[in-house]
């Protein structure tokens, strides 16, 4: 009997502790650590894709019903990760969404901290006006609204425009680093169609400083160009997919500094080899047909399609037809902070870590 | 009678359009953009307070319950912000916890990516070995355990020994990038003791790199030198308060790249400047007694007890006694992804920006 | 008597004083310091023009007398400063020289640690070949050879090609850094021809990193290109001169560590404003005609001409025809060092210093 | 008869044309191709000692009889190498000197684009004021006078005071970037004794930033400091020599971009390994007495005597007393320059580079 109590006092110690400790806003390391700190990344994030034959007709649907008087002048339906309870987020890091302009329509000039990315997927004739310079949008075309510069969206199109929106919105809001301001006017005065263009014109040439004047920087990234430069690599390289990343041609740098913006040309007739890496990405088909293997999961993808990859997945991909895939992928922020970590599943062994977890002092070097 | 009719059709047709995008993991930003992107930062992370004569009571009880079978090598009280739904996280980015050592134990070995801190508090005699290099720990000495360092710590002491845990767990979390991996031995081996203080022991110099050799890194800030410092900037600047960062003396870096370290020395007498900041802090209080007002709730603070602020908050500190406030600051991330933002909120006026958003480019010079 | 006396020993102990500094290799900093350290910059490099007319032929006899036996596969001839007493430098740290390459000539396979460009003035059908990518050349085209890269000129043309040479080897020769090594091979063979072309083939966009291989490298620039963003820039901020600079584009770093390159496009109807700046240059004449000022002294040039201009001269520039001026600058290495500084010089008024020496911190952050 | 007068008239036209080329300012490659570029560094700077019981002698000789009214406000004697020509430079990039301030004296105040430092080898009792801060200085003690700080050096001693200047007055002057300036006062006014040593106190410790105020700079590094580092860098390291680089604290960049100070000390019983590093150094004997053999040549020193190494000379060092040799050395300028290598010289065999020259990309990550 005298077990029994003790027993019980213990059980009782215990819960007036763990009811002491909630009641003063603390939590018990010992019971939650093992949740915590796991082997390796066990997202919440799930693999997910959305179908263009479902979203589409939904994005046509909000072009009828949501009118501008109802919201329609930001007509965007986010993909939503069903393993984030929830949240209009993509994953931790990562908000995509596709954006349905009308003809004729303007999304007003606004600017906020979050930057943003448009990858350009069907319909033609409409323009973002980033900070006076009005660029042009093109199937195929990236054109970019960093970090805090004004932009608005107008359509001057017969058809409707549906593009691809990725922003770092969902780390901007864990970083509660979010300003927002509207424009006084709805669209911003265009100063110069095409300016970043122009100013950024020649591979490896750039203005001679000598004015304290805001440099150039180029906004808007040709489908052609991305083609033709996908077309050359696998000329010189060969295999079953090739990719590029887009960058900032004056410095060096990603195109922003929270994510960056690639392209995979997958080709058919073999799977490319399996690789895991630490953080998540967004994938948008351009075109082709193919699929991936996400942890062992298969996706069936064609053009328009978007799927989403967790950290640490196990991801390979095979193409039925010549394929382009865009993706925007949060690594410059892991490696950024030294966290970064990339490897390649060989077929039957274990994973063979390609970069290990940098110090600091590494981490600092561009990557 | 027809407008109710179409007025109920349209009614109708939204809510089946509504469950539709939600039936395909789809949400309707025009819904829910406000909420998404507010003028100003609105973190969840709430301003509050964990006060020592609650919190260590708390941490005796746990030493008396939590034996060492009951997982009282994590011993370890975490400061679960109420703002954050019942994560255990002290704001979105930062995790701050009380660790509670009892005489002779050892917290055993282990690495992880997140990167850690340990601001000692109370009790001597224990140490921390990182990497083979055991660091006494005395209080208001700081310890580092930087991402991917093994480390284990030991008590030799016949007291018990508090510290303050400080990681980048939050961040880590959301960014998926957490590895972690036991030591093959409860404590690992120890090569030398104190030897980062030995390697690094003179301003300004260091061994003339000859070999491929793992560079030598500072893993423990004393005390004393921390006291003299602030008491020598004092003299040199006066005010009422004067802020110091800890910072790797051999590379200029932050002491890991996902938060600083910074220690403010508060003197009576006058209320300090208020001041916005993006992003969030945890402040443990050393030693003296005061008060803080944070977005105008008032703070009255004195040692041991620990409060986090927001984001944007505005915050003045006034000190009743002189005081010593250890923090850290999630500001090295912000900086890094050309986030950042500070301001003085003038009496009476409207907020001054002091730093605007960055642009990548200057984002990119070291801070 | 007695002064005189004293005056004498004095005089005479002067003399014994200096034998004896100047016997023990020591001298006397108070009979020099003015001489060392003047208020300004005062180079022994002097302004100086070298007329295509003049050196033309005698690049041709060169090519006549000057056989392969004779040492005709180094057939260059060095612009040879007047002000650097013998020394066949252009300035104290650039070289300037025409190479003359007769029809299916080669000059043999080598590397060396000074950086070499080629600017192509006349004859089309050789080309470069610089670690296996045999690269064209065609007037107006640079093509770089940088530090320790093997690089061999090859002709398949039927006329005499000519083309500028720029090289850092008057400084790497002060820096007592030049290595030499002859190839094994005449000619090194040609593993592709213009691949860092079709490697480095878009603006802002390079292969996404998941290997160890050596990454892509632009070397070659080619004259189409210049011309375009010369023109564009100009319709942009008009004006009676535009200037590029050429560098890395998938870096964002000057073409070589040690000297940037230039493109400066002169309009007529108009002088250019005044300035001097730390560092010399050479520019060569590729098409038009004009004149340059250079401290207070008139320079006439036409296609082909080329000239220098030391460091801190008052300098503009006029063209009575549209001319393209290419110039190589050692810039880079001033601003690396913190020693670069630039000044517009308004008329009749003292300079302005627009930059000034920098401390070592700013310095470090790219110009 | 023919062929003779055929070989003459080619003589002829030789003879003619090298007139011509002489006469337009050109220089034929192919006749000092050789000779300018060679398989490795050939210097003109010659390794050459300088002794004290030579050298002090002068400077007590200079301190009679060069009065204040002679120049003696300037009273250095340089170490002008034998290898260059009657130039008054230690080294093609380093100069050398010793400088004799007497009691009471002052050299007047007056800034330059020249880094220089100083390090004190005798008396008592002096002190630097730099941009207002008064640095004392004692022996064994470092002072920076950086690139355009103003400088003045005053004595309050009893005694004479001896100490070594370093300078990049060669490269500077190579470079043409020597900009001086006069200070209107002989003595600047004095705002505080010892600043930076008070604002930059502890290791690893730095002011936060929150204004735009210029940012501390250790301008004076203590013996105390350099001996305890020494003492402890041996203990952990062993071995016949250990070598220390001073650096910038607060940034942990070298103390002047355009040369390194290093301190290195030599303990009896064995002789150091042979290196080649490119670039020169010059060595000042603080304390002990030894030997050091460059490029074959022997060359014994004792406490005062000061030494110049050429580049890519194979230097080793042995002690016959413990000494300590302070040295400058122009390594920063060829890391910078992607121009540095450094080899280890094995015995019986050939050397093995340690470090090839780097690529531009490399050379622009600290080293």
């Amino acid at each position: 009997m005298k077990v029994d109590t003790r027993h019980h006092t213990v059980e009782v110690e215990m819960d007036e502790f763990c009811g002491a400790l909630q009641a003063h806003e603390l939590q018990a390391l010992w019971k939650i650590s093992k949740e915590l700190m796991k082997p390796v990344p066990a997202p919440k994030t799930r693999a997910w894709l959305w179908r263009w034959d479902e979203v589409y007709p939904l994005a046509q649907e909000a072009g009828r019903l949501i009118t501008l008087e109802r919201g329609g002048d930001r007509r965007v339906l986010a993909f939503a990760n069903p393993g984030l309870q929830g949240a209009p987020f993509t994953s931790t890091t990562l908000w995509g969404a596709y954006q349905y302009l009308g003809p004729g329509e303007t999304a007003p000039a606004h600017r906020h901290t979050p930057s943003a990315i448009r990858f350009i997927l069907r319909g033609s004739g409409a323009y973002t006006t980033v900070d006076g310079d009005a660029c042009d949008m093109e199937p195929g075309d990236l054109v970019l609204t960093p970090n805090w510069m004004w932009h608005d969206h107008n359509s001057s199109a017969n058809e409707p425009i549906v593009w691809f929106d990725g922003l770092d919105l969902p780390l901007a809001t864990t970083l509660d680093a979010i300003f927002f301001e509207n424009h006084p006017l709805k669209s911003q005065p265009v100063d110069e169609r095409n300016r970043s263009e122009r100013l950024v014109t020649a591979l490896g040439l750039r203005e001679l400083p000598t004015t304290a004047q805001k440099p150039a920087r180029l906004l808007r990234y040709k489908r052609a160009d991305v083609d033709r430069a996908l077309d050359e690599l696998h000329r010189q390289k060969g295999g079953p997919m090739v990719s590029l990343e887009y960058f900032d041609p004056l410095t060096g740098e990603h195109v922003v500094p929270t994510f960056a913006c690639e392209m995979h040309r997958i080709f058919p007739g073999a799977r490319t080899s399996t690789r895991r890496k630490v953080g998540s990405s967004i994938y948008v088909v351009f075109s082709g047909r193919g699929s991936s293997i996400i942890n062992g999961q298969r996706f069936d993808w064609s053009a328009g399609d978007t799927f989403v990859t967790p950290s640490w997945a196990a991801i390979d991909h095979e193409a039925v037809e010549p394929a382009d895939l865009f993706s925007v992928s949060d690594r410059p922020v892991l490696q950024a902070l030294g966290l970064y970590r990339e490897t390649l599943v060989e077929e039957g062994q274990k994973a063979t870590s390609v970069f290990s977890a940098q110090s600091p002092a590494t981490a600092a070097v561009r990557a």
